[in-house]
């Protein structure tokens, strides 16, 4: 690139909270041009354009991706497929395609179906570290400070596209590391699907109930802080249950047979083998913390 | 009372998170003259009095309780039937007793138990407000700003004792109110002791794997606040969970009812019902919120 900006022209289709972010960041650290948004709805982008998130609302058509060096795909999982084609007749042959979805294995199956040939200006990427907010009034720039972002090259991903996706998230201010798809959303089934799943399901059990408003007005500051994760964007996770349903299903299994073993210890009055639990736990997050 | 502070002298028995920020605050109101102290361990003791939360370290003897006003017992529930016991013949007859366990039945038996002749002046309470921390190092006068503070009174309970108290925690900055011991306990078993029975599990069911380690490596803010709760006292829980055993297996058992559906759901890909679900969560979170 012969620009002093590690980007000239980014385009970000569903300019939300990572999408939105991501482009916030980048804005900041003087490293991109032009940013072009295109979304669904239109009062996404008006809002994004508003905010300055974006500065042009793009469509799906030559002029929004002409002179594009990245497109971030930054929908919820169950649109990438639709967005894969629609793009992939639109992207410039040299610019890089990147997304940031939850779940990777699918994402890889949608590209290798839409991107037959060019794969490698693929690099599929998750940056783990949303909040329980959505839209683009829900981005902010240091979103993705000290966080993690996982890179799950395949192997026809160029080492020129990867470097462009690793530079520009380190620029964002995350941590980069590169892993297995298969490993990824194993891994994210455990330690962050299934805890939405127990959250959502949670919420729900006690809304259902005559005595719902007032079993909530006892909660505290550890509920409240349990069920955050419990106001994520409806559509983003039904996406992603359903996308890495099998490993999710295999860890609610586990979790499930967990809590029979501890709905035992508790039956049987067994307060010390629940106190010896309750420490290895303590400890174990401690020593993760 | 002839003095202009509210409480001349305060016992605090378990000078730690709840019992030593409740003793900052009313410091910190000007309403409280002396505070004194007593635990188990001679660490907390020495680490209250040298954070100013205690005025003095006392112990079970009389000139420990001479000339209290208010006794708060804020020790874990399975120590309450001993501390009652010990205090019993210690506590001045014009003196108010009160406590911050988080279950109030089994903490009325206890006093039923060792107070008989003399309930007219305890108050059983339950301030909802504890952090994950504990100890005197985590006591801070702002803990109670704002929370609820539940008194859950029995047929002997004076109107002046229950007026003493009242006033005490709202010059904590709290919001009191009063129900029955039954459904206090009901309530907490489902907003409260489930969660962090929950949390626990979770977190135990990684740490005894052997990619343990790597599978909290990937693990984002959504985890970390979910399991927050995770990091409080094994001790406490445990007596918790012992004393408020049947209403925390029933709601568990109906936990684990709910997530028999929703593994259903999932393993059958309906994603419209798990959108709705996740729907029906958020909003009824937003509305408790």
């Amino acid at each position: 690139m012969s620009s002093p900006l590690l980007i000239s022209r980014l385009v970000v289709i569903g300019a939300g909270l990572i999408g939105g972010s991501f482009a916030l960041a980048l804005k900041r650290a003087g490293l991109v041009g032009e940013v072009v948004g295109i979304s669904r709805k239109p009062e996404t982008l008006q809002q994004a354009k508003q905010r300055g998130v974006i500065d042009r609302i793009g469509a799906y058509d030559k002029v929004s991706f002409d002179g594009a060096d990245l497109v971030l795909v930054a929908t919820p999982v169950g649109q990438m497929g639709k967005v894969f084609a629609a793009i992939a007749p639109l992207v410039p042959r040299e610019a890089v395609v990147t997304d940031g979805g939850s779940t990777k294995q699918d994402v890889i199956a949608f590209a290798r179906e839409h991107f037959a040939g060019t794969l490698d200006r693929f690099v599929p990427a998750h940056p783990i570290s949303g909040t329980e907010k959505s839209g683009p009034g829900a981005a902010f720039p240091e979103l993705y400070q000290d966080r993690r972002v996982v890179l799950t090259p395949i192997a026809e991903t160029s080492a020129r596209a990867q470097a462009l996706v690793r530079a520009a998230w380190e620029a964002c201010g995350a941590r980069v590391s590169e892993i297995a798809a298969e490993e990824h959303d194993a891994m994210l089934a455990a330690v962050s699907h299934l805890p939405h799943l127990l959250a959502f399901a949670l919420v729900d059990e006690f809304a259902s109930r005559p005595s719902g408003q007032r079993i909530f007005s006892f909660s505290g500051g550890g509920f409240r802080d349990f069920t955050r994760i419990a106001s994520s964007s409806p559509e983003m996770w039904r996406d992603i249950f359903l996308s890495n349903r099998e490993a999710v299903s295999a860890e609610l299994q586990r979790y499930r047979d967990k809590l029979e073993a501890v709905q035992k210890l508790l039956d049987a009055g067994d307060g010390a083998a629940l106190e010896a639990l309750f420490e290895r736990s303590r400890s174990a997050r401690e020593r993760w913390l």
